[in-house]
């Protein structure tokens, strides 16, 4: 299967012609994403909370404190909201009414479980660990057991996802293109800048490849 | 009040020193985002979607499309939570275990109402607009009547918020500052790039130095 069977759950409702079921485009989204926003239902409260995670095959990864009242709520199996959104421009339109921004967004449901065996937790941490800086599992040293038992990881399985993706310039009345009004689009990029040595680095230490050739966008 | 009480929904628990409860800080957080989550609960399940937003004395101000399902979802007064994270670094540490990221976070608990009156909807769209790019709202069309029928702007007054900051080098076990491994911060930054003319832009139109000189910090 490479799309997402469109549901009531994950249907996009605004702007229809927005919305992409594909795999192909659902993932490249969460694969390059650094931050996700995951969604709980706490009695009726909404909480909202940013969380780093990797996407491995059909679900998400996410990991934390074991204490974390948030990897408590997923791994018990509640229904859970992963979003990421990847902001690429401010769309200045002749009308403000018609500013938009371009992006990419998805929104993931899905349930979660504790990933208890210890080839899988460590397996689940290396795709963590690559998602940020692909290389740095190889670099770095590896979790101890008491590291290990340190950390909960969880994985969401992907039940039902939706991508929703603008781009291109504003789409302004036709009346409006006359105006004598600057338009279009603020192009917007997450980008890295130079890296910053640890005050207490080895002063031959060179900065690897992975860190000063980073770029994002897969 | 310049403070936030301390409850137990902004209590901030993973790493209670990286807490910030102090208005301050918060909005300045607030007023940098270009992109807020905002976290519904409907019937356990959550949902989070990512917006638009700008915040205006101790309100957020969200809008969209009167038939958002969202939109109606908040005006109705259901408790919402926004959320707004900035992305400010990689901490690559000398183990795998103590890599993190640089970021600033606000997380808002709140309740939405409708703005009705035209006056207050007109400014609530200036708030809007302006948080995007300061002047935008002086340079193009303003909205018409039609238009203000067609848009549906909510406030979400701010009943308890808290912001999570990360600064700074990472933090190695002491045994591993001997490590043969690089470790410092990769700063990331959202910037702003060339900005791209409309294709059907007049051929004489200016960039404005609101959107050539786009700096996102305040």
């Amino acid at each position: 299967m490479s799309e997402f069977p469109i549901i009531e759950r994950n249907r996009v409702r605004r702007v229809p012609k927005r919305g992409q079921y594909d795999k192909d485009t659902i993932y490249r989204i969460l694969d390059e994403g650094l931050v996700c926003h995951v969604g709980l239902a706490e009695d009726g409260q909404p909480v909202v909370i940013p969380m780093n995670y990797a996407r491995r095959d059909d679900a998400v990864i996410l990991h934390g404190a074991p204490a974390s009242r948030l990897l408590k709520y997923v791994q018990a199996g509640h229904p859970v909201c992963v979003t990421v959104t990847l902001l690429d421009g401010l769309v200045l339109a002749r009308s403000v009414y018609h500013h938009s921004m371009n992006y990419r967004s998805v929104v993931v449901f899905g349930r979660g479980r504790l990933i208890e065996a210890e080839q899988e937790k460590l397996a689940a941490l290396e795709v963590l660990t690559e998602h940020i800086l692909p290389g740095r599992w190889q670099d770095a040293r590896r979790p101890n057991r008491q590291e290990l038992d340190a950390t909960a990881v969880v994985s969401v399985a992907i039940e039902s996802a939706s991508a929703k993706v603008r781009t291109g310039p504003p789409a302004d009345d036709e009346d409006d293109y006359q105006l004598p009004v600057w338009a279009g689009v603020l192009p917007i990029q997450q980008q890295a800048l130079t890296p910053v040595n640890d005050p207490r680095l080895h002063t031959d230490m060179p900065v690897p490849h992975s860190v000063s050739n980073y770029r994002r966008t897969r």
